[in-house]
């Protein structure tokens, strides 16, 4: 049997890791015995938590994949967010939560439903295909929907995403909001990374309108903390500016314990956040209160008032 | 509750019909009341009689659609395939078998698969959702899949087709295959229609790499009578290839009881078919053994060789 290689998007966050590694188990149990799961880049902190926490070892790292390959997709399926030559791979599956972004010349099986999480998916084709959930199969969805879905505060939270929490809960003998309180916690730990990479850990270049823009998320437990590197990030982010000709460059810092998130904004149209959140930039920065989904609270906001 | 426009692609057929009733029926019975099913464009023949044999009414026409209309979209996700202003409607749901040739900027529910019919995917829907499947839907349902694997002989046919022809049938209390050589056989009869309506009832235009070509496929009962309209045909595609500019165009005449099709081909690039299928045209006609589908044994091998 030929080798299937899963994997989620580039700069792998809890979701796209756990997914992988549980849509491969899925592909074995149903007999593609070959499949395998694969990272497109470095762990971050809130997923290597996950894995310790499970004594489970991270995927192997993929950088490229030969032409013809069979391949899975989880978690995305835009060529630009994918492993390098994807264009002449033979995809088989895509399971996702995300915007259609890709064609194919031929048709394949594609899974993709507007939930939080791509876990709560698997769930749901776990079920379908009478295949086990495992209390470590059980404790990675959990993980992942949780980090999505910041314990089910964020307005992507679908009720399909509540009642697949509640399910799985059962099959595991802990407290999940406890344990999911310390997973996003461990993620927002920024002791390690030095300046340009914290500006780098989940920026996306998203363009409002005809405006190039970077919208960057950092998650904390406190506010105040990143808030104390104020003037070096700013000055990294001007360097950024300059370097890439951007039109503006957000950066969220959300707090995930009160849903919140302070923005620090530079560049030239800096102003359009101020018409998406009738607020006032004071020295860069604003509160923007219950703002956490980058996805549904600002990229669509800020397209907006572009 | 807003409504919600349920249609399968333009030159409806067997496939298309059904799934738009049958889908529409599946988001009723789930909740969503006003959905309804629509065509884009006049029944052909062999669903007619599916219609008529059921004692059911054709879908409404549907011409175009007002922006941000709720749509789903069954059997084609191709927008060049669809309604007219398709852009600007808000897609809820594509259920299809077709290869991806899409985009969205939103996320949405997509469930393709690489099966025969889309009837067949709606049939794990039906299941998955508990929702009972009577024996009209089953008919429908049986119908499109006995329509598009011309009675689980296309090389289309998967098993999970097959199987699902078997579970209908437990179903209905008729014997599926004489009833579907009936409705095939309605499908071919081609007394009512001129020669231009001919060439235009399943007329694709499929450029091979830079070829501009149409592959046009008719299905008969008997190639022989058919082929008595040989000249008509042929004075007709010499016309269509003036008019649009064409390097090819190939007209399958499939024998659905044998399992052959004859070919009619005119056009610059007529020796493509020599070549993809290693015969010799005479007198622009030849006999391509054992080839019944267009997508699967046309399409990919006259690319190949064009």
């Amino acid at each position: 049997m030929a080798k299937t290689y899963v994997f989620g998007h580039k700069s792998p966050d809890t979701d796209t890791i756990t997914s992988s590694i549980v849509m491969a188990n899925l592909e074995v149990q149903l007999g593609n015995t070959e499949a395998k799961a694969y990272r497109l880049g470095n762990l971050n902190k809130e997923t290597q938590y996950v894995l310790d926490y499970l004594d489970i070892e991270a995927p192997e790292l993929l950088e490229t994949i030969d032409d013809d390959a069979n391949v899975i997709l989880v978690d995305h399926n835009s060529p630009k967010e994918s492993v390098e030559n994807i264009e002449n791979a033979n995809i088989q599956k895509i399971v996702d939560h995300h915007k259609v972004a890709f064609n194919t010349s031929y048709p394949l099986y594609v899974r993709i439903e507007p939930v939080g999480c791509t876990q709560t998916i698997l769930y749901k084709l776990y079920k379908e295909n009478n295949v086990e959930i495992t209390p470590k199969i059980a404790f990675l969805m959990l993980s992942a929907i949780i980090s999505d879905t910041l314990l089910l505060k964020s307005p992507t939270t679908t009720p399909e995403d509540i009642q697949t929490v509640e399910e799985l809960n059962e099959l595991i003998k802990e407290d999940y909001q406890e344990y999911g309180l310390e997973m996003l916690k461990a993620g927002t730990d920024l002791s390690t990374f030095t300046i340009p990479e914290i500006l780098k850990l989940d920026a996306k270049q998203i363009d409002l309108k005809d405006k190039k823009s970077i919208i960057n998320q950092v998650n904390t437990a406190s506010i105040d903390d990143v808030m104390q590197m104020k003037e070096e990030l700013e000055d990294e982010i001007q360097k950024i500016i300059k370097d890439e000709e951007l039109d503006l460059f957000m950066l969220l810092i959300t707090d995930i314990i009160n849903s919140n998130s302070q923005v620090i904004v530079l560049g030239e149209h800096a102003d359009i956040v101020e018409k998406a959140y009738d607020v006032k930039l004071e020295d860069n920065t604003a509160l923007l209160e219950g703002v956490v989904s980058r996805k549904k609270q600002v990229v669509p906001i800020m397209t907006k008032h572009a």
